[in-house]
């Protein structure tokens, strides 16, 4: 891959704010964008996550009240909100290590050890809540830099209301919580913010070299 | 950008156990690498974090040791330590504000209203600390699918002592925290976890319509 390629597509992202309603992501680019998410890394590999993909428009005006009346998320071509297991416990553990046995061809036996490291080192931490939604924001990363590669917009948005979205989507009592959520689609030409220069701190804060 | 170069590099990436500790990263991968850390998005654009590159092998040792002796710490060609904002405090905002002033060329005043809500919704937060880590793994993520795009290989980890990490690097009372870990570089050809098979709940499992 060029290095100018990802270069401009790093450059020519930015948190899109006013969508073009009428612009939809095509089907070959929503394949790409939703294998960067089910691809994305996590630790273990244990996936403490799903992906919602929101199309009825009555569940989205209702998610656009619960997050400061945002019009991307009503107007973006689509709508993925992130949730983060809210337990990660040994039945979640033995889910992935079936997984883990059925897809490699192991007996379950074999897996023991990896089952009990993640049993002691997550299932049993009283953080693994905070622990499953810092992982849902690495699939976010593969979702906006994919996105931005393809030069699909992207906003990545955390200004909404998380209880709501577990109401509005019928989450309560599923296991399952509202994390973060991202809109995707095409930037309206209306859209200012396109035209205002990326703000970072230099590379010499950012970056420091331990010699 | 072609789809199939994403896919292909969406496959060919995993966690490597094992470096080939002779081989570098190139100046030229190396600068697209740490682009992708320093464009990498975060919530309000407010960067709460820093990169630690580890270059003195000493240093390394040690980490090693806080890590459960795993020899990517040492082998891989580069190492990145993620550190998040302890607090994301008021003065942490200011540097911020001052910052986009430069970059837009604004007076501070226009910006007001845009510092004083991150001053509510962050600075004033009780839970800025863990909101300032899960901003790192977005970083993370950029690193992570740029490495697999530039056929860099690429270990995230958490198997480490953060406390241990942060004595090392010397950032008792800095404001800072070390929160993940990536060692990058290439694998090792006795690395035979190159040859597992990718494991992930099914597509269906992961990603959800609400329709």
């Amino acid at each position: 891959m060029a290095h100018n390629q990802i270069q401009e597509a790093l450059q020519w992202r930015y948190a899109t704010k006013k969508y073009d309603a009428i612009k939809k992501i095509s089907a070959q680019d929503w394949k790409t964008l939703t294998d960067s998410l089910s691809l994305a890394p996590s630790s273990y590999g244990l996936q403490p996550w799903k992906f919602l993909v929101i199309e009825n428009p009555e569940v989205r005006e209702k998610l656009k009240a619960a997050s400061w009346n945002q019009t991307q998320i009503t107007d973006a071509s689509h709508l993925v909100v992130f949730l983060a297991r809210e337990k990660v416990d040994v039945d979640f553990v033995q889910k992935y290590i079936n997984r883990v046995a059925e897809v490699r061809g192991l007996p379950l036996e074999a897996l023991d050890g990896y089952k009990n490291m993640m049993i002691e080192n997550v299932a049993k931490s009283p953080t693994s809540t905070q622990w499953a939604q810092r992982q849902t924001y690495i699939a976010m990363g593969f979702l906006l830099e994919t996105a931005a590669l393809l030069k699909v917009d992207a906003t990545p948005m955390e200004g909404f209301d998380p209880q709501a979205y577990d109401k509005i989507l019928g989450l309560e009592n599923s296991g399952w919580k509202t994390t973060v959520v991202t809109a995707l689609g095409y930037r309206h030409a209306e859209d200012t913010t396109q035209n205002f220069k990326k703000v970072r701190f230099t590379d010499e804060t950012l970056i420091q070299y331990v010699k």
